[in-house]
């Protein structure tokens, strides 16, 4: 059952209420199946907020299209008609950064990874965002595209109360240590030991 | 990186086709976080397939609401407005079954759970949606409300290509045996550990 209690009362001189708008920076890793699925859970927790939700795939490719993209475009469609729900961003390297056409994910996809990375950096210091979701993220700090240092630093230094999610395996040491939320999926089962194919509906 | 493939062919006689139709037991279980918001995620997945969806929560409080509810509604009803996507149905135990609000789950839960594995049934046997989420559902297994053996042998021999998902810690071992994917979801770093309590567009 879903809890929303701790345990423990910290002798921080926080009030509850100042606890509950700490920002979260939380790291979905390990080898199993879930990581982008849980953090596109949490961007419509998010969304439901009214928070301002952007997602940045860094991912190389742009034949890689999940659902979620055409479902929270949807609901940050309907935001803007309606006012329901908050505004959403959408961003995936491998077709190109909106902002920032010219670096192509696939010729070069070192240099688009740090374009990525230095328009969130602006972002934050902005404050422009209530909700990140860095998806892939450990891709490029685990290959050494990013310097993982300078990364965590500014991601613990953020200001305001942003939130940001990063997924993917391989997440380095010091993004695990600097985070207040860390999940490890693990595959217990996987269809495609069997020989199941990636299907629509459910892979993507 | 997300794969959509899978390494071996197997020998099973059945075409690339068939095996990307086929349809999936999964169980997103462990004490970590992310089983339920990774559903959310695959649910979204669903939806833009167009897929007739069905989320059945298996909570005992009506006053657990979360976020995803209100975004995937509102995903069904820009469904039922102009097309787009699946529909939605979204049920949660706690606030009685809409289909038989007098199985009160704060008084007997129980009763209420077996309704709602009963419905269930009924549902799959009649091919009436083609993605279910039953969310918590292995509550009332672990609990010995309803018969493991029973409800696996449903899910099982379940007609066609319906997509089940369940979430929930303390899978039983039959269920995880006959599910084809199963993903544990590990906690690492818990800022509730830190006092931290639980917060809107986070935890719900």
């Amino acid at each position: 059952m879903p809890q929303a209690r701790s345990g423990a009362t910290p002798d921080d001189g926080l009030s509850t209420r100042q606890r509950r708008l700490r920002p979260i920076l939380a790291v979905n890793t390990g080898e199993g199946k879930g990581k982008t699925t849980a953090a596109m859970g949490t961007a419509l927790r998010a969304w439901n907020q009214g928070w301002r939700v952007g997602v940045f795939q860094f991912v190389k490719s742009g034949r890689w299209h999940v659902g979620e993209q055409d479902a929270l475009q949807a609901l940050g469609k309907l935001h803007e008609e309606t006012g329901v729900g908050g505004p959403v961003v959408w961003e995936v390297m491998g077709t190109g950064w909106s902002w920032a056409r010219s670096f192509d994910a696939a010729e070069n996809p070192e240099a688009a990874a740090r374009e990525g990375w230095r328009h969130v950096c602006e972002l934050l210091a902005n404050q422009a965002m209530d909700f990140y979701l860095l998806d892939e993220f450990t891709y490029p700090l685990h290959w050494g595209w990013l310097d993982v240092e300078e990364v965590v630093d500014t991601l613990v230094n953020r200001p305001g109360t942003q939130h940001v999610v990063i997924t993917g395996r391989h997440a380095p040491a010091a993004l695990v240590e600097a985070a207040d939320l860390v999940t490890e999926m693990t595959k217990i089962t996987h269809p495609f030991d069997a020989g199941q194919r990636g299907q629509a509906g459910i892979e993507w």
